[in-house]
């Protein structure tokens, strides 16, 4: 049997279905073909998806009885679990509440599987910052290096991670692990750095505020990858039926202060940058590449939107949004 | 201040008191001078605990309100934390039940610590199943092999392990986290493989049922410790106020087949032993060696007690235990 069933798409179903990679996702699956419908949690937005994805299903991912009814109700050929706190510093602050949604959030879905479903087939995507901080010799991330999280986010999520593989293991269930490295894009928070740097450098070229960056510390070198070319490398997967544990990076590393020169080059006009102690928060890993050599050898995906296109469309999304 | 607060003696909270591990510490902390208090959720057999232990408190980890008032009304110096679905079949069987109470009734404590009473040092018994298989090289497991459980209860304590040791580095608490190898002993439950031969031994020379010893597999190694040699250790850890991570191990690996025949030995009598298919659970890990030369370094503590004179003791407490 094909894995859509003999019937040419598959069902899809996503969690966090709200969120920037859930936006991103729903839109590259429905394009190719798939039937997608998902759950979220936070109603803000929401309108403008459900105009895309009509099924939409508001619920609480720790309300098992909730989630198991609706999963029923849907039956899909796939759920792709994104629902997760993944803001670092909220992890930090209420690591109970991170603690529930990024693990039992994850077990919950992994036990309708185990009990209900077993034929269903599960992309869990974790995270490349379960690795920590690299070791002599650890880069880039191989699926092989060892877990080693730094913070509270990457704890849970290193949690879910190894639940994950237990249940493939374990009961023999079809999952497929996913480990993006950071993505940035059109549509992302402000919580998050290139973005942050995008919203000023495009209020800057407006001429809203006083058309200085504020930035805290730019050191740190990250693996960041396209929103799109990261929900396309889902769809390879799921498209593929791989199981097993995937890096999804692009296998170079990018300092953060090239980045913002990048940004204001593309603006075009002279903009100054401030450090701000407010922003200055401690880098506890100081580089960070991701290998995806092995997502390349078993689904064909690798990277393709090269980085200053990645920026120009951020930084012209912003654009149009602070206009409005 | 010193450790215990000026008063010479620790106030020290056990969760999963009732348990194996749990009995044997709190004879030797209280044997020690210390005031030693618990959480129990099994009532099998607690009368002869409490007529040692008259602060018993019966208590589910994981009712966080219940949790909180009786911690609160302990006001403890140290909680050691033994609680925990340790069976690994269990774990298999039941993983949402193993993920909760070994992961979720650790978080509830570290929140307690956290939210409540940040002052109160916790000792948190992991596990060195966590390390899982070894690769070239690992041997001994030093606190530095990388974590790679193999089995859903490992799985769940390298979690917990992983959450301990965030809560102590992000918020500055004070945590040991030990990760002991196999323990044996007097006491434990004929679900572990060397109390069921020592029982089965003794039935033998007590000829009760046929003289047949029924085994799995026997081919494994692993690292033996008894258990007053780990609650011993425990008890140097609080009393030196170490935090970190510390494995407590002998640092020699014994095959289970070498148990066996020294427990044959001890017997004195010819006895036939037959492979039990049933017994034959697949043996993921071949062989297990834990180094203890940090927790030696920083505590003083290494293992004294020989295996021989493990195995006797076992061999006598199924001998008394069957006379009955």
């Amino acid at each position: 049997m094909s894995i859509t069933g003999g019937k040419g798409y598959l069902r899809v179903f996503i969690t966090g279905i709200e969120g920037f990679v859930g936006r991103h996702l729903s839109a590259e699956l429905a394009e190719a073909g798939h039937e997608v419908s998902g759950l979220y949690y936070d109603d803000s937005g929401i309108g403008e998806l459900a105009e895309k994805i009509p099924d939409l299903r508001r619920g609480d991912i720790l309300d098992r009885a909730e989630l198991s009814k609706i999963l029923n109700s849907v039956s899909p050929d796939v759920i792709v679990h994104l629902g997760a706190v993944s803001f670092v510093p909220a992890a930090t602050k209420t690591p109970l509440m991170a603690w529930n949604v990024n693990l039992m959030g994850t077990l919950n879905i992994l036990e309708w599987i185990r009990t209900e479903n077993p034929d269903t087939r599960l992309l869990f995507v974790s995270t490349s910052e379960i690795y920590g901080k690299p070791k002599e010799g650890d880069l880039p991330y191989t699926e092989r290096t060892p877990i080693r999280p730094e913070n509270m986010y990457a704890a849970t999520k290193a949690a879910a991670d190894i639940a994950a593989e237990r249940y493939r293991n374990l009961y023999d269930l079809h999952i497929a692990t996913l480990r993006p490295s950071n993505h940035i894009g059109p549509g992302q928070s402000e919580n998050f750095v290139v973005s942050s740097f995008a919203k000023q450098v495009a209020g800057a070229v407006l001429g809203l505020g006083d058309g200085v960056i504020r930035v805290g510390n730019l050191s740190a070198s990250r693996d960041f990858l396209d929103v799109r070319d990261v929900v396309r490398a889902y769809r390879f997967v799921l498209e593929g039926g791989v199981t097993g544990i995937f890096n999804v990076g692009s296998g170079r590393a990018v300092k953060i202060s090239d980045i913002l020169d990048k940004l204001v080059e593309i603006a075009g006009t002279d903009i100054r940058v401030e450090t701000d102690p407010e922003r200055l928060r401690p880098v506890d890993v100081p580089i960070v590449m991701v290998s995806h050599k092995k997502l390349l050898a078993e689904s064909g995906w690798h990277p393709e939107i090269p980085l200053e296109k990645t920026l120009e469309d951020i930084f012209r999304w912003w654009k149009e949004k602070l206009k409005k």
